[in-house]
């Protein structure tokens, strides 16, 4: 059910106002022992407030990735408990956004440590022995389960997009600095970008206008005229059959909805894009974390300790070297969008979910895109291996968030072929 | 005294470690009560760790504007109270990142309230009847009054800027996202900008040096070959006789000191700057306050809820307008330096600082530059009406850091004519 479905529901009298609330706490009951999506759940509300019955997202229960602040329910950053907080002095500003728009916290849900690669204790409802991805692990997991329609995490190198593609959801990261960020925490600032997942496009749409105030977002006819480019970064790596039986299949999808694939060519400057990202999310990480690396170095996951080190080693050089050519390529990419393309298809991840949970994937195809700040959409398009969900993401110029949003629902609503 | 001047009478033994620290207390003792730059004041550490003997903050005390977050010393944010930490969960990243350079933080200084408009209790130092300006007042009084050498501040429009020129010393906004501002209350997260203050041009460049691990800035024999524009934005808008002067004042000693004046044009979208800068502002605060005005709109000081709620009136399309235009402007001005300019000469304020301690000051003359995410630092070179300090502002492109700086050390190394 989208939450325009619900809304219509309430409005018939065919619904009541808890409904979805309690609904979600059910299926939460039924699967949270074997999915662990979540670190805390929220009491039910008493009553919900009449007063926001006409908000975008009145009645909508939200999962929120326990690296998000909250006033009245614990945060622990996926430290399994070496910083935990029962509750903060102040939400986060994205907990109030939500508040005032009629959306209702049902929890935190599982993160990475410190939304880095050190994984939590969620599995993937599709086959509980794969990973959800990482680091927006539980948001990703609990939204593919249907314990709630609509969860938040975040992206540093591609902590939205892979758990999307694996978990069999739509994930929305949109343009960096859309979403404030006050009260999440920050690993790289210059990449830490709010985002959300659900299984509808209508409902990543509705939540897009209700954080920002854009206007709602409509359905196109079709796609006639809107030109899609094919490129994944970096593309001098051969993806796996799934996936590009995946970006085959959307490229198919798209032209059948009226759009027209373009070749598109991008020089080897954006291929450095990759090397770039790891350069800032190292010295940026290990300037951020510096704090939690002094105090609890002795308990992180080696692999975070490991970044945080290698990034201390970088030179101040290097760093600017990094921002200064993402600086040149965003110039470049707005170039191509411009001139070539109105969107840009690409792999979202190297495959379907991994076995084990004790590693949440590769975000390799996700860190360009997170680098330049363009927003991404995971569209959940495909199975693959084992029957798993295999994504593909539509990426924009940063700023065209609506745009990018309206293609996707318009693809969306076209019929699919038999 | 410098801060290598110091390192060098303890390396010959003509100083002790804590001598500094109790330097600044004891100026403390009698200035405070009439500055009043502190919220909170450190206890005396027992000893330094040797082991840190090297490094280049070692023994320097600091004071931290009061929306730094540390573990072990209070923070208020400049509320007055209405939100109170006794001590957060983890230091702010720059305390640790201060720390392990040497530094001994000496206490949080006075902050407006969310470093917006709405004053402390600070005083200006050289006229106690003016302000210091703000929103960073009490460190720039307490570095101005020789309470400690080094405080840090933020700037969003011109926090940092504004009250070193008011309090007639060198205060640093470096380019955007150079300290992780990890810990720092954010107010509008594309402009908010970690900076510091000291009363000499070697302990500002010192800084940076430590904090981003740098090579050390050494100053050139003069500034033959450096090309200087003269332009303050906005430019459409005569400043008073005071910063008049002393754009002139600096202008002769920049060409005593070798350089090259150079007439600067900027075309009108320059112009527009300011203006989005109001706009990015109120619409991001507005989001990132979210929290704190659903809960203490009743005591926050009228200005603040008139931008939160001004904030709130913004369209999307409008914060997109300014952020595609900042970006247009950003790459603009990287040409001009590229081909015309090594540095920008401008005013960093409109006047001396004002009689009055109830309003900050006017952040005019520094909002484009902050929305430029351009590198600023105020040289405090001339006094105006009452004999108050009034200061000019050196202006790089963005990531051109040290070159600025080295300028500015270059230009304060030569002797100043008769």
């Amino acid at each position: 059910m989208t939450i325009d479905a619900y809304h219509a529901a309430l409005a018939e009298g065919r619904a009541m106002p808890l409904d979805w609330w309690h609904a979600c706490s059910l299926r939460i009951d039924q699967r949270e022992p074997e999915v662990q999506a979540w670190e805390a759940l929220a009491e039910a509300p008493a009553a919900l407030d009449e007063r926001l019955a006409e908000r975008p997202l009145y009645g909508v229960p939200v999962g929120l990735k326990d690296i998000i602040e909250t006033v009245d329910l614990p945060t622990r950053w996926g430290t399994r408990g070496y910083l935990h907080s029962d509750g903060a002095l102040v939400d986060a500003a994205l907990v109030t956004l939500l508040r005032e728009q009629g959306a209702l916290i049902k929890g935190k849900t599982v993160s990475t440590e410190f939304a880095y690669f050190t994984p939590g204790k969620t599995h993937n409802p599709h086959d509980l022995t794969r990973t959800p991805g990482g680091s927006s692990s539980g948001s990703a997991a609990a939204v593919a389960d249907g314990m709630v329609p609509l969860a938040f995490g975040t992206q540093t190198a591609g902590s939205m997009i892979r758990p999307a593609s694996f978990c069999g959801v739509f994930g929305f990261k949109p343009t960096f600095d859309t979403v404030s960020a006050a009260g999440v925490k920050s690993f790289a600032p210059s990449l830490d970008t709010l985002g959300w997942f659900a299984r509808h496009i209508e409902d990543i749409c509705t939540t897009f206008s209700a954080l920002t105030r854009a206007p709602r977002i409509t359905p196109l006819e079709s796609l006639a005229g809107v030109r899609v480019g094919v490129r994944s970064l970096p593309g001098d790596v051969a993806p796996d059959d799934d996936v590009e039986q995946a970006l085959a299949h959307a490229q198919s999808r798209l032209e059948q909805a009226g759009a027209t694939l373009v070749p598109l060519a991008l020089d080897a400057r954006y291929e450095a894009l990759v090397e770039h990202q790891k350069v800032v999310m190292a010295y940026e990480a290990a300037q951020t974390l510096a704090s939690e690396y002094a105090r609890f170095a002795a308990q992180m996951g080696p692999k975070l300790v490991e970044l945080l080190e290698e990034g201390r080693a970088i030179s101040h050089a290097r760093y600017l070297e990094a921002r200064r050519a993402t600086n040149a390529m965003q110039q470049a990419l707005s170039g191509v969008f411009d001139e070539q393309v109105d969107v840009i298809l690409a792999a979202s991840a190297a495959g379907v979910a991994p076995q084990g949970i004790e590693a949440t994937g590769d975000p390799l195809y996700c860190r360009a895109w997170t680098l330049l700040g363009v927003p991404c959409l995971n569209l959940p398009l495909s199975h693959g291996t084992a029957g798993m969900p295999v994504g593909v993401q539509l990426v924009a110029d940063r700023w065209q968030d609506q745009r990018l949003l309206q293609i996707a629902r318009t693809l969306m609503s076209q019929e699919v072929p038999a």
